[in-house]
């Protein structure tokens, strides 16, 4: 069932007039369903003083004054650094964003996967760089008909099989892919070795004749969330120093390498130091997370060089004891990789703890304030990419006013 | 940009003809997305032989002979023990399951959101029970325009200050809601405290004119997963006895409480051993997951009642080093809290580990044989909950064969 089925449906329409005297009562606000806000917009009606407290929850919400000030903090650094901005979308999967991101100087999209890319490429969004290798017909024959439509997407391989079945298929489509050699970081989880192994497979690369060799991938996710600056700095050049003298030795043979991309938020002021690569991928700048905020700055503890902008509102549903509350927000509504669960946005000292797939518990022992049944809270997300993956809009906020509302494709198709 | 947009926007027609020469030769399957597969469906044309070998992936795979077997399994044990059935589709969140369950004997459906319970009741599936509390203005006026049009609805509350808002609203309404005492299993989540807080509770609601006291929820989530048969069964008989003695007293009193709700795919043969409650809400057993696998049956380590039925298709995207292959599905695809990720289907000694949101590392120092760039597997997923949640659709094989595919009204609206 789709949401227009089941607005169609006609239940939203039986009982919300009978309904609404009680809510008047209680809150003056509209308080809509996702669904309904969807139905406003695509008939035309507009957001019309839509509040923070008319949202459903959980819901995901952008603070765009903290985003804004994020993209833009980003490109004044690039551009003072020399180096240029492929922002990664995996991380926010919204065309609207990347199209902001564009709109700051970005000279493209990076995406993680075939279903990023398409849904950018929909959207106008054009210098794609897939980050990741496609295989298997399935993908690739999505990619060559991506590529048909956008002839400057670019891929990635990381050997000489994965490159020869590109290479057949895009000579049957009598296209020329653009692409890029994978090279491994050292986490061994995509790419060839820089050196020898990545030289000899990117002269085998040059000899296939539906391939363009553009440049070099090197993307160290281990680096990104080293705690310590000096740590992170460490690792991040250690990652990165063979890919570049790869690089750099290809080109002194005379490839066409234009290209070296890499680097995150963790590293976006690391990896220029290198003077080699000639562009970032970062991606979570834009909205932050309690995971990055914990790795450390260049001045102290707290990552704080990009603010917090991306948050879940929930509900407080269940208040049975002095100093604990239940809200309607567990595992389907923050995604998390690790222990630590969120961080509430404006009481610090309130500790969230997994309470299930439905649920958070909310330790108020240390909290500045007691909360209230049925109040709403806003909680900084533990790890954006993958939370961003549970929903299908983003309300962006100013202020307390939802100024827009944003789709997110999310999942597979 | 929806599915719809994406596909209108001619990206799908371009390239695919071009494309198809190069594919055939490598495999002849047709390879389709997964919005075409949707247009397909939406168009009349049907699935038209569709294969897994035709799928996207990452995928949600449901197997349908280890689907039916798990609910007629369940359906012949419920009416053996003499217990009635409401199943969980928080696990599922997809109508046409619960469409089975109901013709497989179920009297209702249990489910977690005001999300799933309208995604059900567009659906036609009546018998709803709101397993968790509804609370805020927006909640509460869906709650309430639902039941306006399914009087049989049912919603759980455990405090005073609750009761008298789901009252107040339901006034207002001009409606009469049915509701559940939820009693607190000893996990501190939700719910009253057994016994004297409980009885209170359930006298103060008798006399909340609008609201109709009809049962008692009890669900020890805490028990489900306790590893060994008998450690399960001391944990579960420990966690309701409470309940069910509160439960006993209020009928004694001459309450009206007709129902005693609880029980999990955990405990499922566990909890009817208590003679005492009315009905099952076992939600995981119609899919299966890492994490039940291995806590036991009554039979031995293993817990396998019912059959793994839910898989993740996933291809192997680089294959650079001989025991090591990495695939396209990670924590995007995989949804986790526990440290443990999925167990390869059909290669048993294949070890998955995290490789991040789109990755996963296999090893394959004691699989059974090598895999191939390019080659597809199938996963046991290591929670099923929240896997499923990931998605928009279930693809239901039959062998090989894609016999349907099902929405899953996954995410918030």
């Amino acid at each position: 069932m789709s949401r227009r089925t089941f607005l169609q449906s006609g239940l939203a329409a039986t009982a919300a007039a009978a309904a609404a005297p009680a809510l008047a009562a209680t809150k003056p606000a509209a308080s809509y369903t996702g669904a309904e806000i969807d139905e406003r917009l695509a008939s035309g009606r507009g957001l019309d003083g839509l509040t923070k407290a008319d949202l459903p929850t959980p819901a995901l919400l952008l603070d765009l004054d903290a985003f804004e000030a994020n993209v833009a903090r980003l490109r004044d650094h690039t551009r003072a650094a020399g180096i240029a901005l492929r922002p990664h979308a995996k991380t926010h999967k919204c065309p609207e964003i990347a199209r902001r991101q564009l709109a700051a100087g970005a000279l493209g999209i990076c995406v993680a996967t075939i279903r990023e890319a398409e849904a950018m490429a929909a959207a106008g969004i054009t210098g794609l760089l897939i980050t990741s290798e496609l295989a298997g017909p399935e993908k690739i024959r999505r990619l060559l008909r991506l590529a048909a439509r956008q002839p400057d997407t670019m891929a990635v391989t990381d050997s000489l099989e994965h490159a020869q079945q590109l290479d057949a298929a895009a000579a049957a489509a009598g296209q020329k892919l653009n692409v890029f050699l994978d090279i491994d970081p050292g986490s061994r989880r995509t790419g060839v070795t820089a050196g020898e192994p990545a030289k000899q497979l990117a002269r085998a690369i040059m000899r296939l004749p539906h391939l363009a060799l553009r440049g070099v991938h090197c993307y160290s996710g281990a680096s990104a969330h080293v705690v310590g600056f000096d740590a992170r700095r460490t690792h991040s050049h250690a990652a990165m120093t063979p890919a570049i003298a790869t690089f750099r030795d290809l080109r002194a043979e005379g490839l066409p390498l234009e290209i070296l991309s890499g680097g995150s938020t963790g590293t976006y002021n690391i990896d220029p130091e290198l003077k080699a690569m000639t562009e970032l991928q970062c991606g979570s700048y834009v909205f932050m997370d309690v995971d990055y905020r914990r790795i450390g700055g260049r001045g102290g503890a707290l990552y704080d060089d990009f603010a917090s902008a991306l948050t879940v509102l929930a509900t407080v549903i269940s208040r049975n004891e002095p100093k604990r509350a239940t809200i309607d927000a567990g595992l389907k509504a923050f995604a998390t990789d690790k222990r630590f669960g969120p961080d509430a946005k404006d009481l610090p000292g309130l500790k969230y703890s997994w309470g299930g797939d439905e649920h958070g518990i909310l330790d108020l022992a240390a909290a500045p304030r007691d909360v209230r049944l049925g109040e709403r809270l806003e909680f900084i997300v533990p790890h954006c990419d993958p939370n961003v993956n549970l929903y299908d809009r983003l309300y962006c906020l100013r202020g307390d006013k939802v100024e827009a509302v944003w789709p997110v494709a999310r999942g597979y198709a």
